[in-house]
């Protein structure tokens, strides 16, 4: 820490995302990527014909993306904001809806970084315990006076919330941003884009990096209200108006128009993903169930991070996590047929051991 | 603005980028971009092949890239951080480096962005005037109690401040943090990394947006000492690890690995500002003293927006700024020699009017 860092932040901890090595070739099961690459309209548009135009500055207004994008969520271009990965919109949001007046609160187990963003920006937020089973209860997120975090599927659990309970929290707090965060809705779940009109007080949040095969170009987005969409574009000018680059742009607006190849893409994960769950039950695992591209299993006979360290071992990486509650479980990021397999036959191996 | 904002932001005002017209073709010199494309090396790693595994995070270490550029500049890898852009590295130092304790001070013509960025973090701040021939006086930098942030060159003037004056300021200010953003050094200025070693308190902004002609690639840099570093890279880990993707994080180094060609490029952008200077001058313009990649030039005889208007008729892009003291300047980038010589053209067209 240098001398010149202020007081407030002297104490922040910053994010520690999974693993990425760059030096051996691992099964990369422990980050929530798509195991298939972008669409071939994609593949064609990232060509050296583009990269020459890359001395000029994007379109910060996303004109072409947006527009196609609005189309395909059948929503207005205006209550579109778009952001480099889904987590610059989530800082955004921490930075645009929270202070000391209006604090934040979510799932005490969820996605590791809205705590990260809260105390980065200095705002007060409580942790609310999820059921016994790993549920978000939605009676915990009624009648709130702060702003409601709920990732749906939740992360590491995987467990969804149906859209009736996601309603009951939005009805009882109209003075009350209710945030989605949807990285992982396509895999099963419903989206909350569909409350859009009936509420003023919701952000669905979303990602290219999952279903979508971007994860390296960057791409997330926010669907809300005119209104909130404006202060979000706020402050994106007020930080980093050009924060989505060219390629990004244009391979996101192919991805768009390739819909149908992701959507079978989440196809071919939601079998596999069951495929896992049933081979993993079989072998004594317990296994939250699961509407996202993971599943977070547990069994009686190992530690989440020594199941780790042994598949480790075996050229597989999965993501455990430091917390108590949750040293039994590792993540297992649903990848191709191929790879499932071969975790289930590393798993049969270890356990000869 | 909705119900939902933050009070503290409600009266915030967002940077307003230069235009980036997506319609009509025109001969862009207003947003300081390289006339020339990326090189080769470059054009040739933008491919469908790197594209197939956009599927994949990047690197957030950026550790390939990071020693490329380290070996580059001379520098130690753990001094460099890299941005999404420069402007989302200068979001990083407000948000790391400035509060209420410590404010900022700039001066009043300079980078527009810098209020903004005071504005979004709530950091007060003091705007020092430029002389009267529109120099940073560095008189006016001297044992100050602030983070102090200039430009250098200067923008929109493209006058660059001797090193041995960042010096002084550097001497004089031991408990503040100084930040020289060098956006514009490639131009014939002299960079202050070389002064890294002397100082604990300099930070070196710079971008490939420019000289290497990678503004729609958004890569961002600052140089400066470890412990700074660190603070800049919690604050990034904070807010986005993964701000640099893939295509990118390849492209800067390509950039890297190709430097003579981005230093002939700038050679042939001296000789053509030379060129407009002159030519401008002999019709009448005063232009300020530019080590940019553009001038700052005024002509008796016409309004800085009534040039731009003229300009922009004939299909040529320029920059004026809504400031009373800029009325009569426009800000022309310098293009390739053949833009150069339309923009006279131009102007002698119009002065037949």
């Amino acid at each position: 820490m240098s001398k010149f860092l202020i007081d407030r932040l002297s104490s922040l901890e910053e994010y520690v995302p999974g693993e990425q090595p760059q030096d051996k070739k691992y099964i990369k099961l422990n980050t929530n990527e798509s195991p298939y690459p972008p669409s071939e309209a994609v593949l064609e548009i990232i060509n050296s014909d583009e990269a020459s135009r890359l001395n000029l500055y994007p379109d910060p207004a996303c004109r072409e993306l947006t527009q196609a994008f609005a189309n395909l969520y059948g929503v207005s271009p205006e209550t579109v904001v778009f952001g480099n990965g889904s987590d610059e919109i989530l800082s955004f949001i921490f930075q645009a809806f929270c202070d000391k007046n209006r604090p934040a609160v979510f799932p005490d187990i969820s996605y590791g970084f809205y705590p990260v963003f809260a105390d980065l920006y200095g705002v007060p937020y409580e942790e609310i315990p999820l059921t016994e089973d790993f549920k978000v209860d939605y009676h915990d997120y009624l009648n709130k006076k702060a702003t409601i975090i709920i990732a749906n599927p939740n992360a590491p659990t995987g467990i969804f919330m149906p859209l009736p309970e996601i309603e009951e929290i939005l009805k009882s707090n109209p003075n009350n941003l209710v945030v989605i965060d949807e990285a992982y809705i396509d895999f099963g779940g419903e989206s909350a884009v569909n409350l859009l009109p009936k509420y003023d007080n919701l952000i669905v949040v979303g990602t290219y990096s999952k279903s979508r095969s971007m994860a390296g170009a960057r791409l997330g987005f926010a669907i809300t209200s005119k209104e909130i969409a404006a202060d979000l574009n706020k402050i994106r000018f007020s930080t980093n108006p050009y924060n989505i680059n060219r390629l990004t742009l244009l391979a996101g607006k192919c991805a768009v128009d390739d819909d149908l190849y992701y959507k079978e893409n989440c196809c071919k994960i939601i079998e596999d993903r069951e495929y896992l769950t049933e081979e993993l039950i079989k072998r004594g695992f317990k296994v939250l169930p699961s509407k996202a591209n993971f599943i977070f299993a547990s069994s009686p006979k190992i530690s989440g991070k020594d199941y780790y360290l042994a598949l480790k071992e075996r050229g597989i990486l999965v993501r455990y996590f430091d917390k108590e509650r949750l040293y039994p479980f590792v993540r297992i990021t649903v990848g191709t047929h191929g790879e499932c397999s071969k975790l289930i036959e590393a798993t049969d191996d270890l356990g000869k051991e």
